[in-house]
């Protein structure tokens, strides 16, 4: 039953239209970790940070039930390190800043006590990387789920597909499915990307929601009108947290039980966005989440008595 | 619990990368009587066009039960031309030609049957001329909505602001909704427009659904994920004819039908865009209507137990 998450760990530095930040906390796994958090306590990291990544981070996550036994610390080296700027509209994005540092030379090791966890999540890196990982596992896991990005479509898209023939739900944003797919329509372009391997495929839309596909159905999943998004960065590994770990926490990897991890997973990324970095995930209460989640099922139901 | 229909009829040639058209029948009025006319049959129109506007639309429209009394055919005169180009993402579109014709002087007469109507339509028209039908009606009517563009806020905001304060639903898109109220956050536009005077608002927001707003509540309506969007043109006007279509078979104006309204209204939408101009609204079933609603039901539905 438990969850092993691979991404980076990092360090990041924002600048939005409501302000800027100094290195803060950042990276995928960090976010995924956090958000899984609120769902089930047995998360194993797997990642790489240097030895400048402060200890008492590393702390914290182990306090909210992440083991942290497979972050390697590289001595005289520096943590990932990324920048970027938010326009207006939260969007759009400009990479200023990216430095690999440690993860220039990542090789991931899952501790023995993490390679029998029956929920995997890969979150966004070189999908050799999601590979090696993979391969690491004693038994096929319960359900794989891939998060990437339209940079390693331009850069590695062999290596890509080779991992998508290994994963069970791919997760990436309306333009990424259309780049991987060659197709505009997005249902056309869930049907290609299907066909390359994962049963269930997750099309993130930012504030207009997200999409579930299987090969017969699809499910609509709204984002909650929000008054103020504050900082974006982090709110699709939130989104892949919340949907891993309610999944794990239930251990019901069917198409309806998807539908309902996908409204935690929004729910815990309406959060995300409502501070800078991890902020606001860090102290959520059971009853806030579940608040969040009744928005969800306020904002989309309707009752037609259909003949 | 007749619906009073203004709006445009019109000749459209339109191009789409799926191919281009002649000049073929258009106008918002005329999609939005079409659409209406699946649900109720007390519908008037108010229009005008050149005595080149074909019979056979004229005839056709009746039979679907448009009253077409309020339809003026101006001798000598062409009718509305416009023509437009969409792009490839089918939400962006060039206009090529507008030919105001008989619209530049249209001074709208609402026959004396249709001067009771409990619904009014206000279809995309100058601001001036959806006040003076307004100034018409013999009673105040059970619901009034308003459709509006881009242009009039640039070129007659006053105007528009006057109507606003006289209608109880504004239908607008979303770059509308934040021109405007001046505001990014759709949350935020909403209730700087629900503050201008309409009661309700609906932002459409295209192949991301629509919204609808009171001061209290919020609903979102998903769109269904289309294969194939083949010309979006009428889309918003069947939309609206939906939605006041069921409201006026209904005759409820709270909030809850108008959610089912929007379902309505939406699945209208979505086989406007299976063909082009008004060719796939013509003979649709009631069973094909209510397979389509059934369709919405199906992609959003989803069943959590809270504590």
């Amino acid at each position: 039953m438990g969850i092993l998450v691979v991404g980076t760990v990092a360090f990041d530095a924002i600048e939005t239209p409501f302000g800027k930040t100094d290195k803060i906390i950042g990276g995928a796994a960090t976010y995924i970790g956090l958000s899984a958090s609120y769902f089930t306590k047995k998360i194993d990291l797997v990642s790489v940070v240097g030895d400048d990544f402060p200890q008492e981070t590393v702390k914290m996550l182990q306090g909210k039930g992440v083991n942290m036994e497979g972050l390697q610390v590289m001595k005289g080296q520096k943590t990932f390190f990324w920048s970027g700027l938010y326009h207006n509209d939260m969007n759009t994005r400009d990479t200023l800043v990216t430095e690999l540092n440690v993860l220039a030379d990542f090789n991931p090791v899952v501790p023995a006590s993490a390679q029998e966890d029956e929920f995997v999540m890969l979150g966004n890196l070189t999908p050799v990387v999601q590979e090696k990982v993979l391969a690491q596992m004693k038994n096929r896991p319960k359900l794989v789920v891939l998060d990437t990005m339209n940079f390693w479509m331009d850069v590695a898209l062999e290596d890509l597909k080779r991992v998508l023939k290994k994963v069970d739900v791919l997760a990436v944003n309306d333009a990424e499915a259309r780049q991987l797919s060659g197709e505009y329509s997005l249902p056309r372009a869930a049907q290609k990307i299907l066909a390359m391997g994962p049963k269930y495929l997750i099309i993130k839309k930012g504030e207009h929601g997200a999409l579930l596909f299987n090969k017969e159905q699809v499910f609509y999943a709204p984002a909650l009108p929000l008054e103020d998004v504050f900082d974006p960065t982090g709110a699709g590994d939130t989104f892949a947290g919340g949907f891993i770990g309610y999944i794990a926490s239930t251990k019901d990897v069917s198409f309806e039980n998807m539908k309902r991890a996908i409204i935690y997973g929004s729910a815990m990324a309406s959060f995300c966005v409502e501070k800078f970095g991890t902020e606001r995930l860090l102290n959520l209460t059971q009853k806030e989440v579940e608040g969040r989640v009744q928005q969800f099922v306020d904002l989309v139901q309707f009752d037609i008595d259909l003949v």
